[in-house]
């Protein structure tokens, strides 16, 4: 970050199913304009590139005044899916965007633009965001999980996302929490996103609705029960709504806690819809990652909300191209 | 290590309970000559760190034929216990020398020997040690674990053990494997260590023992089952001794596959005790990790014993003062 001048900007580009979202984001993460586009996923994977390089382009024609295209140093993509770092291909798709597996982004959008490109999942992107410019700023090691339909996860390392060794580290989502727990679509049994992520909050919900009468959960049909509507209960103080936050942070402190161990991090960051449930979710988690971790100093990592909402997307892949900068 | 000529050298020491052993190591980690001195812990700590600067003198004016003493670029210190990575003070420790816990080691060698001096625990030593010159040579990521009476943990990135933000990364035996299971005397419930230590090999199997009379197991008395009588036992064959084995791999695959997830190392390896058993783990804990572990190319992780035996102590504590020089 300390390498970056100010006077340096990058195009960050949020790829997701329904829209692209785009902008010129400065070296501090600061995002100067958006701009916003539909996906058009049903047109396959060669129109969506066309469309994100046409989009580049006159972001670049229309640079915000006073910056000249010099100070542009590069593009970042963040998506859904898993990526190979080096070339910028979707390797394993979470995003339904028919022919853009295999599809080489990185080299396209280098050879078409002539700017330095690098290409990230939608998890990565969004922890290395908020340890560059949000709630992680200043951690020499940031950890981040988004709860949403799943978990997605990230680690940050000195400014940068931690690839491991092949590009497939930061899968924080499927870290087991029971050994011979739920079934997940990735093959393991027991991953953390079968017992926290809003989803999986939102099915327990339901079990639970579904046996005791005494909560506003009961009064719900299925489909009113989310993990907003869980939260919402548990914020007017409902007991079975509380559990089942309490449940939740149980089993993300579980996840958490190995992390925790194996990688020390400075900062815990969430964020994603369940992220909303707040301090009824993050202080549950510090209280059972007291008791996970071994060390005073490592018991006391920071678990933080996300503090830079739907702009973290654009601006951790502006981030990327800052902090992959000069690497492969 | 490509930055290391090969006319470089560091002195290495392993600081255990009972020895003191120590040796001058090149750069690519072949240990050119050992010394050996007892500990005499009971003599206090500064007894014990007189011993360890009077014995790298005395290795200093007795070099192997050959190497001159500007040749040597640093020390080395590994020991059992956890060490502040910045100050090489012993911060809670696992060895047995009243005196030594809050000793700057760091400061003191380098005022008294005029050469930079780090300081680890004996786990991420036996880590670096394998990483930079064993098994996990070329891994850009490998993660070790030494099985013994409890179970040790390393994660070195790059030939260089990593620390995490305060210096407690991969503590990897303390990653929670049974979320409400047995309790683990650092305070957590459900610690890897507890269910596969080569002491949680012993004692389950003498559980085992007890209520099964159709194995070599049964016809022993409590004190001759051991982790290494398992294997012996598993080695002819035996059903009992095979499950015990079996089930610590089982949870050796769910603690080593969440760490897998989330650092996508190029290489596990195992070492200490436990590692005797060899592939009757070692195949069973591959078998489970390709089920835990979401990608085909994460899944593809090596899985191997350790290659530098009782020598990684000295040749980790060596590697220390080559990998982490010109850094804090």
């Amino acid at each position: 970050m300390t390498a970056s001048s100010s006077s340096e900007y990058a195009l960050g580009i949020d790829l997701g199913g329904t829209g692209i979202k785009a902008g010129v984001v400065s070296a501090h993460g600061t995002l100067l304009r958006e701009w916003k586009v539909p996906t058009e996923a049903e047109k396959g994977g060669g129109y969506v590139v066309a469309r994100m390089i046409a989009l580049c382009r006159q972001i670049l024609s229309e640079l915000p005044e006073g910056i000249q295209s010099e100070q542009i140093i590069g593009i970042g993509i963040g998506s859904p899916g898993v990526f190979d770092f080096k070339t910028g291909a979707l390797v394993a798709g979470a995003v339904n965007i028919p022919g853009l597996n295999g599809t080489p982004m990185r080299s396209i959008f280098e050879a078409e633009l002539g700017l330095p490109t690098r290409v990230d999942n939608d998890a990565n992107v969004f922890v290395l965001a908020e340890a560059r410019s949000g709630a992680g700023r200043d951690a020499s090691v940031a950890v981040g999980y988004t709860i949403g339909t799943g978990i997605g996860g990230g680690v940050v390392i000195g400014g940068k996302v931690f690839h491991g060794a092949w590009g497939f580290a930061g899968e924080l989502g499927h870290v087991t929490v029971e050994p011979e727990g739920i079934y997940c679509p990735c093959g393991n049994h027991g991953c953390m996103e079968s017992y926290a992520s809003a989803n999986a909050i939102a099915t327990y919900a339901r079990q639970a609705a579904e046996i005791h009468d005494n909560s506003i959960l009961s009064g719900m049909s299925p489909d009113e029960i989310t993990c907003k509507s869980v939260g919402e209960a548990a914020a007017q103080g409902d007991a079975l709504a509380r559990h089942v936050i309490e449940r939740a942070a149980f089993y993300l402190s579980v996840g958490i806690g190995s992390t925790v161990i194996a990688l020390n991090p400075a900062v815990i960051i969430i964020g994603g819809g369940g992220a909303l449930l707040g301090e009824m979710l993050f202080e549950p988690i510090r209280k059972h990652l007291r008791r996970r971790v071994y060390h005073q100093r490592v018991q006391s990592v920071d678990v933080v909300g996300a503090q830079l909402g739907v702009d973290a997307g654009i601006i951790g892949a502006a981030g990327l191209a800052f902090a992959e900068r000069n690497s492969n």
